[in-house]
């Protein structure tokens, strides 16, 4: 049986590969792609932050504007998320109650 | 009900301050907290490849040799082991036989 921080890192390959291999390179997220796992896997953080962060993170992983994000750069975008839910549950807010536990609240 | 992705991120949070709680700074992982880590949660993986695999990444998280492994540098870690079971994926082992599925029928 896998470990809880096994399954985690699965759970990344298996998600990018759900949205990547829809279109085009089977092994990059077009902007198709991307903005669809932003919306179906993240959708109620970031958008109820900012109408406009999905459009913005497309925007900052796509370097090149050529519409395509590697797997690399996925796990940066997820990492850089996971930290910024970490420091505020460093910060005192309990895990159920953080940002993290809060996507399911939002309205 | 979470996403995959978000269950993703929980689990790396979750795991990690299950082992920095347990001595010193609760926010940062010690030497034994990070072994213990390291081989409770990928020990078939990192064992089966170079018994002193566990020795090399601590000394290689530990740059400062305080004893001390953060969130952010435990976060690059498995994003760089992440990326590298990715790469395995993608070049043609399919996710069930890849390294990462593989660390459960190391003997």
């Amino acid at each position: 049986m896998a470990s809880q921080l096994e399954s985690a890192m699965e759970s990344l390959i298996r998600v990018f590969h759900n949205y990547s291999c829809q279109e085009g390179d089977k092994y990059k997220l077009s902007n198709v792609e991307l903005k669809s796992l932003l919306q179906n896997e993240l959708g109620d953080f970031l958008g109820s932050k900012d109408p406009l962060l999905v459009e913005k993170i497309m925007n900052d992983l796509d370097k090149d504007h050529d519409g395509e994000v590697d797997f690399k750069e996925f796990v940066i975008l997820v990492a850089t998320l996971t930290v910024a839910c970490n420091e505020e549950y460093c910060g005192g807010t309990p895990l159920r109650e953080s940002t993290l536990m809060q996507w399911h609240l939002t309205p």
